[in-house]
């Protein structure tokens, strides 16, 4: 049983009656109720107002595979936040990072880059093109997914190449857009998926959904978690792998902890 | 001419009479010296205790490449200038990370990742292979490099996939590590390098030397400085590259800035 | 249950006493042997002398995973089981090419390069790296795997650059090489794994038949076979996804094939 | 000054009036005079009727970058100018395909992969956007490029994960396109670059004649041929690096050649 989380700024949903007429469960409800008809995948959610941002350190142990989406609430996440995140990706968390979850910072953190692009929301049609369609996140997508509506994300999208890229969009007032991409930070598997704007029923739309159950079964690292990711060891000379002496000057003494 | 800086934090040589005997000019000196040596390289450099840690905004506009060596103070390097040095890669300034710069924030930064390893100071023996003895940064080396003394790195060295491993090192202790990769992050190109421990004369080396005004000319970009690359432009309706009509909710109004 | 086919030319064991005093079932009795302590997994055997190699179509589309062992006999395999094997492959077959397979016709068609490499048959100590510890390859092997008598595979290990790099060896003579690595063609996944010479017990070694077990689960694809991956479908204009008009000369008439 | 050489099969310009009409000089005569005007090209023209398809070896060891356009006759081109011509990207030589050479013997044996795709020659518009505008490639060129008449190639195309994906592509059909990407092949760069089909003027275009140009400076290695390549050397026990004693069991006399 995959542990997700599906975590939400949850803020558009309770100021605009348009976004929250689609989504009265909160764009986070919705996601999770998509995951859960997996019997392979135990969804539950968190949001920012919650105590820790609805992710202290004990329930980040406990989930195997975060979701993300944020926009208007981006600065508010705390830094504490995103180390512990940041961390646990690296510890080999999965995580999934949806449409504008692009600007937040955990993503930000994790790419190094600006992960800026262009954008419109004017409800234009969007057509995701398969890559790999035998990639495990399309399995049983076939080689396209047809959006009605959503917001256009256009190239240069600025984030570091990726392992592969699995989905480019076409959208019709003319621009393109990586819109499936996948890295890996650490331990951690790491998805890109662009669709989700909070004014259409994306998450509603069963592809995306049985898209979004893949893409946490493709994120999941059974391995334990890797706790001591962040630790430089020192090997001693009596410890190396092969019979070494001991040669020429040195700065840290015997059992010293090295600099960071 | 491409104009280089060294940065170094500058520390063990004054602190450390060993390392002071080695770089009486300091570990920039040293390095920024064999950079001279090349006609089409202009090195300077800049330390950790001047204003600014050195590196104030218009200097870094002006630089083409920036090499960096930290090790003790890491933690003393203002986060305003992690930002400095952050956004100037992602605008094309191509970054050089020297030996026990891996932890430094710069670094971590553009990773992503912990970017930790096992280390030994053994003096023991290095060999570095080439993976791909034609390309440029390996100009004029050969197939390996030979230094008699170096702190020992271990793997696994925790940064993502790089898009080329360049070289690798075998140590007499007994372990490996990748000593050459490269990345991009927005229009920059950064490479690591690994040897360079303050206690060994390795900038002294002639063979590092060569390779690092290689890496120099590597890493340059002469595209004009990408200076938007943070940003999120809007796309109105009447200046898509297709004509497309507004259709669906919104919820931004015309003009209105992207969150972020 | 994936169905995995050991293939090995299987000339050494019978021409060399040595070989055959420590592999009597064949190299590819004792990897297979291997493979089905996993419950998972259904292990069988080709070699060269059978008919179509082992591998006629028929079979073929029933393998999930091939695993492959070549060496004095790689100018044998006929090409049209190159053929066969690379399209099974494209289409989404899971292959993991053995020690000296390196140089096999199979591989080279895969990998576009030579696949040179430098070696030394001394027995030397050979200590593998992991890259990544928590890579499902590795899953179970801690952080590293020493062997006591290998052949010495050198780099430069002419490959194109992989996914990943998941191990890397350390040689007791001096040199090193990436031992462990994954590709992708077109659905198929393909890893390489270096160890293996023909003189030294290294398939009947419990940490290298665990790690075969779990890159055959690695290398399997769920995906149904993707059968036309080869062909270049014409798009008719009046199929195309948005309503267009024919415009501009044309070379092909209407419904004509493709140029290949 | 870089010597590029230009190949085409040079069949439709001959056989159909409408491509004859456009390209009267072939489109290799084409692509050679917008070469021409960069003072650091050198460009000369080979065709396929000529002596070993105008390839010999003697030219290829004359060529520092070679421009590939084919498309009826890919059958037609000797299964050993493809060995020479692998041989010579293998060496350092650099590689622009074009076009319809996707299907070309050259790029499938250096891919791996069956470089198929979906096609449509309806006249269409393509509007490739930079993934990243301070790439070489694209100096100068801005953020997009707009043809007016093309025909359309779509995704998925199967070639192996590059290095870099530099252009992407939309059609007014709906479909979109990786249309300029990067690989490695040994030493030598190879650079896909999607527009050019036969029946539009596509290189005539300034645009495309400058991108050309700088594809021709990136693909450029100016290290010395790497001749031995694809030779595995033997590393006998007295040369290795380090000090170390025949240990096992061995298949080889001292001496002898490696299996391949």
């Amino acid at each position: 049983m995959i542990r997700a989380v599906v975590w939400n700024e949850y803020v558009h949903e309770r100021e605009n009656p348009v976004v929250g007429g689609i989504y009265p469960e909160g764009i986070h409800g919705a996601i999770a109720a998509g995951l859960d008809a997996d019997d392979g995948i135990d969804a539950s959610t968190a949001t920012l107002d919650q105590p820790e941002n609805g992710l202290p350190l004990d329930r980040l142990k406990e989930t195997d595979v975060l979701l993300w989406w944020g926009h208007k609430a981006h600065p508010k996440v705390d830094d504490a936040t995103v180390d512990r995140v940041a961390q646990r990706v690296h510890e080999g968390m999965g995580l999934i990072v949806l449409h504008s979850g692009h600007f937040s910072k955990v993503f930000k953190r994790l790419m190094g880059t600006p992960c800026s692009l262009r954008w419109r929301e004017a409800g234009e049609r969007e057509r995701l093109w398969a890559i790999n369609r035998s990639h495990p996140i399309l399995a049983g997508l076939g080689d396209r997914i047809e959006l009605p509506n959503e917001e256009m994300y256009g190239e240069p999208f600025l984030v570091p190449e990726p392992l592969e890229t699995v989905l480019i969009s076409w959208f019709e007032g003319g621009e393109v857009f990586r819109s499936g991409m996948t890295w890996q930070r650490g331990a951690g598997r790491i998805f890109y998926f662009r669709p989700g704007h909070e004014t259409y029923p994306t998450y509603h739309n069963p592809t995306v959904q049985r898209l979004l159950r893949n893409a946490v079964h493709w994120a999941y690292n059974p391995a334990a978690a890797w706790t001591d990711v962040h630790e430089a060891p020192n090997v001693p000379v009596d410890k190396a792998p092969e019979k070494i002496e001991q040669k020429g000057g040195s700065l840290h003494k015997a059992g010293e902890e090295g600099y960071r």
